[in-house]
C-alpha cells in the first residue's frame, strides 16, 4: 500500500532519452501510479465506488466524469535537457516545480539547437503560428549553416567575456534563444495531463511536441491505465460546440437544425472528417 | 540518484499515528528527501554550490537565503483524519492535493471530537483568537458532557433521514463542525513548512497545532537535514522590524536611536524576552 | 484603455441577489471585461489577431482554441453568503482568493439553511451523489421541521456556551454544516469558467448550482462575450471519447466502425440524445 | 463601497515609465488599494478588527501578524516591456497572470537591451551570482560595442530569414536573451510584496531591481498604507536565525550563550551592522 514500485518505471530511472539533437528526458523519480489514483479514490468516493471492481472501469470512471483530484495524487520528477524557447513555452505552464540552471552561478555549456534540414519549413499562409512547406534540400541547407555559424560566433563572444572577467550575469545576455538548459520539473499527472493536451497537438511547436512525446511515453510506463484512460477521453476526444452537436443530432434525425452556416459550417465538417478542431 | 529511501521514513509508512480522540496522520508515501534538495540544488546553481561540499551546509545555505526551489521537490503524502474544523482552516493551504471523503457518496461515520476536560478553556480576554483560562473542573466536564449529548442526538437525527431514504447529501447538513472526516493531502516540503510556521505558532488553534506537531514529526523523519534548517531560520527565527531593528543597534551602541515608543516599544521587549510577535 | 466601466455591471455592484433561504451573493468589484480581453489578447498574438477586426470574433477564436490567458484579466470580486456545506465544496477551487469570516474571532449569527419542502428528496438509486424521487408532502414537512428543531437546539446549546464565556473557538465546534457564513471570493474570467463547468452541471448539488446561476447571470453582465462563447465552447459543448467519434464517423457515412459495444454504447446513445455525459 | 479609486493612481494610468534603455511599465488598471484591505479584513476578523478604529493600525496589525489574505483583495495589471533575460527570472513567481508576445505570432522589433558603460561589471569574486568591479570606462565601452554590433548581427540574419519566407517560430531562435518582449502582468498586492522582497533584494540581478523599483513606486500610490506596512515589516525587516536570537539575548543581558562561532558568527555581526542577510 506504500510505494508503488513498477517495474516498466524503474528499468527507466536515470536513463536519458534522447530528444532533439542534445536535449534528453530522464525519469528521476515518480511516487504513485495507477494503484494510488483507485485508492485515493476510493477514500473519496468511498461507497460511490463499490460498483467498479476493476482498477481500469474506476480510472476510467473519474476521468470520463473529469473527477481529476485522485490523479493529482500521482507525481513524476523529470531532468530535461531543453533549448531556451521551448524552456518559455514550458514554463507557462504553472502548476510545475522547477530547478533551473542559472547563468548567474555557472558559465552555461557550448550546446545550441539546430533544426535538421528536414525541419526547416517556411512560414505558413493559412496558420498564423506554424509551418508550411518545405523549401528546396539546398535552401534548407543554407539556413541551417547560417544558424550554426551565428551560434558559434555568439557563443565565441560569450567566451570572451567570460575570458575577461566580465560578470557571468551580464556576459549571458546576448546567448540566443536556440542555447540548451537543463531543470528539474516536477508535476502531478493530473497537471501533465492537461500539458500533454496543449503540447501534443498539431497546433503546437514541433520542438515542444517531440518533448510531449518522450514525457508521455514515459507516463504511460508509470500510469498505463491512466494513460489510456487520458487518450480516450482527453488526447483523442472531439468537443462539439452546442451549435455543432445540435446539427449532429440533426444529421442523425434527432434534431431540428442548427442553423450552422459559413466559416463555423466549414469547420464543422472538417472536425468531422479530422476531429480536429481549427 | 533515483528514489530516495530513507530507514526511518520506511519505519513510519503505513502507521497510523493517533491524533486528538480519534483522529490520526498516516504516512502514506514519499518522493526525495535531503539528497534530493541537494541534487536540485546542484542543477540550479552548478559551480555556485562547489563550495558546499556537504549536504548539510549546502541545504543551510539555501534555506536562510530563501532559495525555496528546492525544497519543493521533496513530496509527502498523507491520510489523516480530522474534524471538519480543522479541516476548515487547513484546506486555506491551496498549494496541496486533496482527495476528502464525500458525504455525498458515503454514509459519514459515528465519529466525533470532543475535547478533553483539560482542553476547555474559556475566551482569552486579550487575544481575540484564543483560549484563556481554565474552567473548575466540574464545569469544564459539564461542557464535555453536553457536547457529547448534543453530538449523540445530530448523529441520532442524521442516520433517521438516512434510514428514512432521505438524500445523503441533505441528511447530512446538519452535521456538526466536530464531525471527523478523511483525507489523502499530498504538499511539498517547501509549502508544508510554510504551513507548518502558521500551523506550529502559538495563535493557532491547539487542535490543527497537534496535528502540525505530528506531520513535522514525520517530517523530520523524511528530510531531517532541511527539517533542522527550517527550525534554525525559520521557525525558531526572530524577525524585527525596520524600527525594531534601528533601536536593536541603538541598544548594542551601533545606532543613533530608533523613536520606538508606546505598544510597538512594548512589542519590542516582548520579542526580545521571548521571541514572539505580537 | 484604462479602467473597464460597463454599465450594466455597474448597476448590480453592492446590490445583494438573494440566494437559498438567507444566502446572497454581491457584486462587490470587477477589473477588465471584454475589452480587456481583446487588448491582452492583441499584446500575445500581435498581427496574428489582424484578421479578426471584430472583438466577438477574437473572443471566439479564443475560447474555442483553447487560448484561455487572455481571460484570466477580468477579475471579479464577490461577497458570498451560503451554508458551510456549500462553501466546504466550493473552497476546492483553489485559483481563487477568499476572506471568511472567523468563528474564532467573531459570534456567529442565528442563520441556518433549510432546504424548501420541494427540494427535500429522496437518495437516488442510479446516482451515487445525487437526489431521486420526492417524498409526499407531509413527509418532506416532517423532515424540514425536524432540521429546523435541531438547528435551533444546537445554537441555543452555542449560546449557552459562549454565555459561559467558553472560548469561541471551542464553541462553535459543535455547529452544523447548514450554518451560514460569508466571504469575499475573487477570481479571474478563466478559472470561473472552471468553476462554473463544474458547478452548473446537473451532476453538482442543488445548492451550490443556485450560487453558480446567480454568479453565472453576473458574469454575463460583466463580459457579455467571453460569457456567450463560453456557453457555446464549453458550457453547452459535447465531447465525445476517441471511440464514441469513431462510431459518429461511422453513422455519418464517413468511418468504418468504432466496436462501441454494452454501457459504453449505452452512454454514447444517450449523450446523442442529451448532450450529456454519464 | 465599490471601485476604490485612488487619484495618485488615475494619475498613473496609462502612463509608460521608463526602466532600462527601451523598457517600460505602466499601470493598465488597479482594483481595490486599502480600503478594500480594511474591508475584506472586517469580513474575516468581524469583532476582531474592534479596537483598531484607524485603517492604518488594522493594515499594520494584519501585516504584522501575517495575516496576509486581505491583500490578496488588491489586485494591479501592468503592461511591461523587458529583455527576456529578466523575463526569465520574473515568470518564476508562477501566481501572477500573464499574457506575453509571441513570436510564432509576430515579427519581433529591432529592440535590444545594451547595458549602460557604467552598469558593466567584472565578475564578484565572493558572491556567485553578481557583479564585483568595475572595468575602465574604455573596456566597458569595448564590451558595450561588442554587444551592439553582435545584436545587430543577429538582427539582420533574423530579418534575413524572415525575408526568405522561413516560419517565424524558427526563423527566431537565435534571437538573443537581450531581446525585449512584452507582457500584461496582472498580481494581487500579497503576491507582488513577495515578488519585490526578493527582486529588490541586492541579490538580485540589478536590471530586474529597476523593474521592481518602478512597480513599488505605483503600488505605493494604488496602496500607500499597506505599502507602508510592507517596508516596515517585510522589506525593511531583519530576520534572526534561533542562534542569533539567542546571541542578541546574551549580549543585551537577557540570555545565557548562544555559542555563535566562525562563520554563523561573522554573518551575525555582519547582519547586525548592516541588516542584511549574507
Amino acid at each position: 500500500m506504500a510505494h508503488c514500485i513498477i517495474a516498466e518505471a524503474e528499468a527507466l530511472l536515470d536513463k536519458e532519452i534522447p530528444v532533439l539533437d542534445k536535449g534528453f528526458v530522464r525519469l528521476v523519480d515518480y511516487m504513485g501510479g495507477d494503484a494510488r489514483v483507485v485508492q485515493s479514490a476510493r477514500v473519496s468516493y468511498g461507497e460511490g465506488t463499490k460498483s467498479y471492481r476493476e482498477d481500469a472501469g474506476l480510472i476510467d470512471y473519474l476521468l470520463r466524469n473529469r473527477h481529476t483530484s485522485p490523479f493529482e495524487q500521482v507525481v513524476l520528477t523529470f531532468h530535461v535537457k531543453l533549448p531556451i524557447f521551448v524552456a518559455r513555452q514550458w514554463i507557462r505552464h504553472r502548476t510545475a516545480r522547477v530547478n533551473e540552471i542559472s547563468g548567474r552561478y555557472s558559465v552555461m555549456k557550448d550546446d545550441f539547437y539546430t533544426p535538421e534540414c528536414g525541419d526547416i519549413a517556411m512560414q505558413s499562409m493559412d496558420n498564423k503560428q506554424g509551418r508550411g512547406e518545405t523549401p528546396e534540400a539546398e535552401a534548407a541547407k543554407a539556413v541551417q549553416e547560417s544558424m550554426k555559424n551565428a551560434q558559434k560566433a555568439m557563443y565565441t563572444a560569450y567566451t570572451e567575456l567570460i575570458d575577461k572577467g566580465i560578470a557571468r550575469e551580464l556576459a549571458r545576455i546576448n546567448l540566443p534563444l536556440s542555447l540548451y538548459t537543463e531543470w528539474y520539473w516536477q508535476i502531478d499527472l493530473h497537471n501533465l495531463f492537461h500539458f500533454l493536451e496543449l503540447r501534443l497537438d498539431a497546433h503546437a511547436q514541433k520542438e515542444i511536441r517531440l518533448y510531449a512525446d518522450t514525457l508521455f511515453a514515459i507516463a504511460k510506463k508509470a500510469a498505463p491505465l491512466c494513460c489510456a484512460a487520458f487518450e480516450r477521453y482527453m488526447l483523442g476526444a472531439v468537443t462539439f460546440s452546442k451549435e455543432e452537436f445540435a446539427e449532429l443530432q440533426n444529421r442523425l434525425g434527432k434534431g431540428d437544425g442548427s442553423g450552422l452556416t459559413g466559416k463555423a459550417f466549414e469547420r464543422f465538417e472538417e472536425k468531422l472528417r479530422t476531429g480536429r478542431q481549427t
